[in-house]
């Protein structure tokens, strides 16, 4: 499949997805919204993506929703699937989709990422920043709403109170008031920002298990969901039942007592255990 | 209407709350409690307050409960409201009360907030600290439990560590601690407390629409509540079909094309959509 | 009780808990498993224990579980408790007991805490580190999954970004990286270490109500669980009616006013209000 507005390539077993919209600030749109959601599915589902790193062409990240639309671009759009009657908001379905990922996903945020730009980003999971990175929750400031279930990732991120306040102002901030504020793990110069996301991705697929992986990115998100540390229980007494001695098991314990890097027989693609949670109710499909 | 152990005034579209028993460091009473409560109501009625900010008379914010009554201070009050059978807890109506602001609400903490002083601050948006200030949720020191639905807010803002060390000990410590502990955002010399909350209050309210303010405020904190991503984008889907084609949203994009200040023209007394939520269950009425 | 793999002892009313298998890197087995859960029935059903330590013999705080069994060590057991027809796993029968506590816990994790060695102390109030420390959860690296109810704990403690980086990359990092991340509160100097847990632990002993602080801890970890703060409103209503006139808040308040040491002459093992909250749901009787 061939995509308009990102790009999306395989190399080391590590996908790359680049928004690709750089005249336009790699600004948020339908298409691109597709496009993403496609991508994803790809990374899903190709055994030879252990991890997802997403960037922006240029130099942007991405610079929230096109506004081409002028004062009209967030009135309602007719047709596409709705919830309780309201159509679906589209970045949220972007947001679900990475919160779903069974790969990792590192955002190398390279410049500025503003509305949709920044709130995609939320699910996943770690963010790294370039110094020319700015950030806004601009929101309030066009009289609309923190999106993408932003409302249930930022303060569970950030906290509430750096939540709030940068919600409430929608002022636009840069790299080190994100990295002060925990938004982002860390702060690279411009020339590192990709190297040490590529590096981490690496760090990764070198090192561990596939399904072990896809395993613990599902348990751990939908963990910081669960009711209590005994739900955690349950999922956690199958898994270990399921994979304490399948294949990948057998290996990573023996090659760590060989004193030599264990080689993971096992796919996401077919040996993925029952016992992997979904994410409570997704009565939308993504 | 007049109060007698509080200050309520709005200059420039910020109101302030100023807690006024000074000569008692403005320790928490039932009719403190009670004028509390009013005054949020009346910040949230008049859409000429934009953000409310709450400090201290005097050199204290607020020193705790009132311990007049000597070791019956907490004993059983007869008549009032209950639940389970219970006398509700007084800083708890306070704190679910502010919880439900549709204002966006900074503590401006200028002296000692120990007790119910610093526990009705946590569901403030942002609390910034005077360099005098002091902090001690010492509540195991005098024989009860942590109030005003602390054991909610505090693990959610500062994590469970740092508030089981604060609670279990009881220990008094200082805006140095607190800021390190991120129970505030910011620690500020005396004279330039208030001028700092006031700078956060007027970023608010010179560059936001008040309805969106609003929205997000109920959204972000439900937020933090909701069971999962796909809850809170339930929310979103919803505002943001009701607030997509509507005047401040025209408006805001508008003036963000136009790089003009936006005059947003809603008001939040009549022009709050539907579907901003209300937090899960208020079954005591606050 | 005699134990074979752990010591417990009782001095200045703090117990400490030592895993002590030094030749093993106090690796974890199934014996240390039921003789940390019985250690922490015993803490809680002696009054004379306000505190409880947790640290290693030898160099090593706890190396994770025993790899004695080579690559079958994870596989499955016959026999035992089970979660939904599958072996409960046996870390999180340690973690969620810890959860229960009703004293409250310092880790003192002494040289490395690997696998459930790490895990195991997330449910511990507050975690202290040697600069010998080192930390890892490295169960993608074995190709099995986050165990003991991480995944619950672990996003709440450090935050999900920093959660997802260690567990993705199973990485081993230095007790810096540990403060940095939050995942300890302070790090100290190998032989400063253990004086500084128990002048933690000794804080709490000298200057609270054991009541207080059983209540206020079961208070506020249910409370990271509840639904919402009007869920804590009403244990907190409960809870305050209940300690109000009895004879520990009487004390503290007395003896505030004072301005001597409270003396509170209420015991946990037959004063504990029946407010105190429960876990949400422990239905495998942890």
């Amino acid at each position: 499949m061939a995509f308009s507005e990102i790009e999306y390539g395989v190399t080391d077993r590590i996908a790359t997805v680049t928004l690709k919209r750089p005249e336009r600030l790699n600004a948020f749109t339908f298409t691109m919204r597709g496009e993403l959601i496609e991508a994803f599915d790809q990374a899903d589902a190709d055994d030879d993506v252990r991890a997802v790193v997403v960037t922006g062409a240029g130099r942007a990240f991405c610079a929230g929703a096109d506004l081409g639309g002028g004062g009209g671009t967030f009135g309602l759009r007719d047709g596409g699937e709705t919830v309780d009657g309201a159509p679906r908001d589209g970045g949220g379905t972007v947001a679900l989709r990475i919160a779903r990922s069974l790969k990792p996903v590192i955002g190398a945020i390279n410049g500025p990422a503003v509305g949709v730009g920044v709130t995609m980003t939320l699910p996943m999971d770690v963010r790294l920043a370039s110094e020319t990175a700015t950030f806004g929750f601009v929101f309030a400031r066009r009289g609309i709403v923190t999106e993408a279930a932003s409302s249930w990732f930022l303060p569970r991120i950030v906290g509430i109170a750096q939540a709030m306040e940068w919600a409430a102002t929608g002022r636009v901030f840069p790299a080190s008031e994100a990295l002060e504020g925990r938004l982002v793990s860390r702060v690279h110069a411009p020339d590192e920002l990709l190297p040490a996301a590529y590096a981490l991705a690496r760090e990764i697929a070198d090192n561990t298990s596939a399904v072990s992986v896809a395993a613990i990115r599902r348990l751990m998100w939908s963990g910081l969901s669960a009711a209590s540390p005994w739900e955690a229980h349950a999922a956690d007494s199958r898994l270990m039942a399921e994979l304490g001695g399948a294949p990948d098991t057998v290996e990573g314990v023996t090659a760590f007592l060989d004193k030599r890097r264990a080689a993971f027989p096992m796919k996401v693609s077919k040996d993925l255990p029952p016992g992997v949670p979904s994410w409570p109710d997704d009565p939308y499909g993504v």
